[in-house]
């Protein structure tokens, strides 16, 4: 995948670069979410906010879904509560599987087409690379969150530039 | 600024559309810093954290020194224990000189530099490319942790995708 072209024009980082920045971040998420003790991955919050699981049920909305649409163009409704059974084995699993269709996807976006204008989920508007952008910083804004709940709950969390 | 050769020959992004991508979250973690209660931005912290003001000095410690070794060359050390004097205030001046500092800056790296290997602050190896998205990714990342202690003070945070 790594086109050696791509460097040479000047390319700020190529398609393959972003997948695996964006994948690097989905493994050192799911150390998160591996790392919480499964009854308070789906009960503790702070100041009000939503449980981990319920962010994760968000990350897991937008990534797939959001690429299917970057590929195929059609439009979706955005449907971010997923039934998780309060099994954590069950959010990891859902994770995986989305982590093979994304880099199967990923193939499917032409080079060219990063800097198109869409509308994602049927309201949100911006290039192809600003939507997938906001999927990984999304992550990580929701990812940060999580360390705090652990740290609430005297959980170490893993490493932030971990992305092994 | 914007090349339209970039945008041609497939650009998955622009230089200036990274630097604007800084600093559209620079201006989000700007209002966060404002959302602060003054007193509870150097003391308030959960399981044992930094306040937010400390993770914010990290943050300036990154965004300029990072740039200028990118620019320069030259290696410094990472020093990331600033005086604020607990001022809300001197945090946000030094914060609007940094945003200056990083657009002069910016301008200084050639596009094909960003696929260069580097070493900063000593210690930490990859391209320029990897070095920006991390000195953005840890700005989310304790932006988002930001977040979670205003939500426990009983504060309505900005909103994510707000980055005017």
């Amino acid at each position: 995948m790594e086109n050696i072209t791509e460097n040479k024009t000047g390319q700020v980082i190529t398609p393959s670069q972003l997948l695996e920045h964006w994948q690097g971040h989905r493994r050192s998420t799911r150390k998160v979410i591996a790392a919480f003790p499964e009854k308070e991955l789906f009960t503790h919050t702070i100041g009000g906010m939503r449980p981990f699981s319920a962010m994760v049920s968000e990350l897991l909305a937008i990534a797939v879904p959001g690429l299917k649409e970057i590929v195929g163009g059609n439009t979706s409704e955005f449907k971010e509560d997923m039934d998780f059974g309060n099994s954590k084995a069950k959010i990891l699993e859902l994770w995986d599987e989305a982590t093979v269709e994304i880099d199967a996807l990923w193939q499917q976006i032409a080079p060219e087409r990063f800097q198109e204008y869409i509308k994602l989920f049927g309201q949100y508007e911006g290039t192809v690379q600003s939507s997938l952008f906001y999927f990984i910083d999304n992550e990580i804004h929701h990812r940060g969150q999580g360390y705090v709940y652990l740290r609430s709950l005297g959980v170490e969390p893993p490493l932030f530039y971990d992305r092994d």
